[in-house]
C-alpha cells in the first residue's frame, strides 16, 4: 500500500475561492460578508475535482491514499482576526472531511487550524477536537508563522504553543509543520516561504528541548525538510556546538520528513542522509509544481519515481516509506485501517 | 592554486568587538560613544590571530588564498542608523585591508557595506569606491535584509538597489549574498537566517528579470546555495510556471555557489547538480561550524576533504571550482594575481 502523507485540496470548486474573497471582502465592509450556508458546492461537484485530478494521478501513479488537508496557501492566517480564521477552517476542513466520505478508500483528512496572527494558540482546540473526534482526522498543519512571512510568533519551542502540544499529544495525533501564503514581497511563497519554513522549524528544535517536555509528539517536516538534509553536516555540527545530543537522539524520534523533492539527485540525498525510518513518502500532488519535467518527461511531483529509481533504498525500507512509518507516526490513521482490514 | 573566496574574519582581536558594543551604548547614550581612533589594534595582534587560526587550517589543509571580509554575523545592519554602520564598516573594511597588507598573499579583501535598515543603499557608494579604489577589494558582501530577520527591504530585484548594482557593474566587482545577525527569535543566525537567505534570493532572482537590466552583474550564493540545489527540480518547475527560460540560461550566467556544504552527501549533491563553472570552492572557515565531526574525524568546514573525495568531478572541474571560476568571477582578484604573475 502506498501513503502519500502530503496532499492539499488545490482543486476544490471555484465557488469555495469565490465564498473566500468575499469573506475577506467582508472584513472591511460586513455589509458584503457571506455567511458559511451562502457556499453552495454539491457532492457531484466535489466528486469531479478529484476524479479529474488527484484521483487520476494516484491511478497513473499506483498511490492508494492521500492524507488530504485544505489548501495550505489558502489557510493565509494573516487575514483578518480570529473569527475569520475560525470560520474559514471550519469550512474547509468539512470540505475535506466530505472528500473522505466520497472517497472512504482514497482520503483521510487533516486539519488546518484557525489560527491567526497574534491569537493564542488556545482558540484551536476546539477545532481540533472537532476534527479529530467528528471527521476522523489523522493529523493537522501547524503553521509556525501565522502572520504570512512577518515571522511574529515565537518559536515552536515556546510555551506559547503548548496548549496545541498537549491536545495533539492527548489524541496522538501528529502536526505537519506548514505554512500558508506570505505576504511579505521578498518571499515567494512555494519557493521561498515554504523551503525556509521547513529549515526554520528544524532549526527551532536544534535549540531547544520540545520533545523532553512532549516525548510523543511527532512533526513532520514537510517539502524533504527545507534544507535541513542537503545541510545535515551544518545541522549535527551546530547541534554539537549547542552541546545537544546528536540529532539521532535529540529530533530523530520525534521528527520526520517527507519525500516532497522533485528531482532524482534530491530525492537520493535525502535516502542517503536521513535514516528510512524518519521519512515519509509524499507528493503534495496537485501543488506547488505542477508541470512535467522536460528532462525527464515525467510531472515534477512524480516522486514515487524518483523513490522506484532510487539504488540506496532496500525493498524493505521503501515499504516503510511508502506505508508502515505512515502508520507508525499517523496511528489513527492505522486504526482506521485496520478496521477495514488493511 | 587553491581560493577560497568565502571568509570572514571571525577571530579578530577581542578590541573590536568592545569598541563595538560600546558604540551601541552609545547609541542610547552619546556620552559613552567611542572614537574611531580609540580603537587600537596592532600588527602584531592582527597577526596572531590569524596565524593561530586561518593561516594555520590554510596550511594544514592546503589552501593558497582566501577572499577575506568583515565577520558576516557582526555586520549587524539593524543596529543603528547609516551614521552607526558607516563609522563601523569603515572600521571593519579597514581592517580586513590591513590582513591583506600584512598577508598579501594569502587574503585578498572584500567589503562589507555600510547598509542599514530603511537607508537608501545609495548612501553604500563612497564605502564601495574607497574599498576598490584604495583598499583593493575584490568583492562586495551586499546584505538582502538589513533588518535582520523582519525582510522589511524590497527584493534584490526592485529598482531600490540598482545604485549598487551600477556601481558593481562599472568596478567589474561581485557581490556575495551575505546576511548578518538575526534579530528575530524565530531564526536562529546561522541554522536558519542564512540558508533562508540564500533560499529567498535565488526564488527572488528566478521572479524577477534583474540580469536583463544588468547582464554583467554577479551574485554569488553563499552556503551552497542555501536550499536550492537540493531543491533544483522545484526552482527549474517553478521557473517553468513562471515562463522563465531555463535556469541555466535565466541566472547561470550570473549566479554562482559556494561549496560551504559541510558533508559528503551535501557536496556531492552540490556537484552533481550545479555545472562545475558555476561552483566556487570556499569554506567560511572559521566561522559557523567550528567543530571536528565524529564520523570523519575532519573539521566540518574542511570543504576540500568532501571535495577532495568526490567521484562526480574531473580534475580539469576540479580545477575550475579551486581556481579559475574564482579568477573569472572576480577580476580584480585575477588581476592581481597576473600582477605578480601568478
Amino acid at each position: 500500500m502506498i501513503i502519500d502523507v502530503h496532499g492539499h485540496y488545490t482543486t476544490a470548486p471555484k465557488a469555495l475561492e469565490d465564498w473566500r474573497n468575499r469573506q475577506i471582502a467582508g472584513i472591511k465592509d460586513p455589509s458584503v460578508k457571506p455567511k458559511a450556508s451562502d457556499l453552495k458546492i454539491s457532492d457531484d461537484q466535489i466528486k469531479k475535482t478529484l476524479e479529474d485530478n488527484q484521483l487520476k494521478h494516484m491511478k497513473e501513479r499506483g498511490l492508494d491514499l492521500v492524507i488530504f488537508s485544505p489548501r495550505a496557501s489558502f489557510m493565509a492566517h494573516h487575514v483578518g482576526d480570529f473569527q475569520v480564521s475560525s470560520t474559514w477552517a471550519a469550512i474547509c476542513n468539512e470540505l475535506c472531511y466530505r472528500v473522505s466520505l466520497l472517497f472512504p478508500d482514497h482520503f483521510v483528512p487533516a486539519a488546518m487550524l484557525p489560527q491567526s496572527a497574534g491569537a493564542d494558540p488556545e482558540t484551536c482546540i476546539p477545532e481540533i477536537v472537532k476534527c479529530v473526534e467528528e471527521y476522523g482526522c489523522v493529523a493537522v498543519n501547524l503553521n509556525p508563522d501565522p502572520s504570512g512571512g512577518h515571522w511574529t510568533s515565537p518559536p515552536l519551542t515556546d510555551r506559547h504553543w503548548y496548549p496545541i502540544y498537549e491536545k495533539l499529544v492527548e489524541y496522538d495525533v501528529p502536526a505537519m509543520i506548514h505554512v500558508s501564503t506570505s505576504s511579505n514581497a521578498c518571499f515567494h511563497t512555494t519557493g521561498a516561504h515554504y523551503i525556509n519554513a521547513d529549515t526554520t522549524a528544524f532549526m527551532q528544535l536544534v535549540q531547544g528541548d520540545l520533545f523532553k517536555d512532549f516525548p510523543s509528539l511527532r512533526f513532520v517536516i514537510p517539502h524533504g525538510g527545507g534544507a535541513v538534509p542537503y545541510h545535515w553536516g551544518r545541522y549535527r555540527g551546530l547541534a554539537q556546538e549547542l552541546k545537544k545530543p546528536l540529532l539521532t537522539e535529540h529530533l530523530l524520534k520525534n521528527v520526520y520528513f517527507d519525500t516532497c523533492v522533485y528531482h532524482q539527485p534530491g530525492m537520493d540525498l535525502l535516502t542517503k542522509v536521513v535514516p528510512a525510518e524518519n521519512i515519509l513518502f509524499a507528493s503534495e500532488m496537485i501543488g506547488a509544481v505542477r508541470g512535467v519535467d522536460p528532462e525527464t518527461g515525467r510531472y515534477y511531483d512524480d516522486t514515487k519515481s524518483y523513490l522506484e529509481a532510487s539504488t540506496e533504498l532496500t525493498p524493505a525500507q521503501k515499504r516503510r516509506i511508502y506505508e508502515s512509518n505512515a502508520r507508525r507516526v499517523y496511528p489513527r490513521l492505522d486504526a482506521a485501517l485496520k478496521k477495514k482490514g488493511k
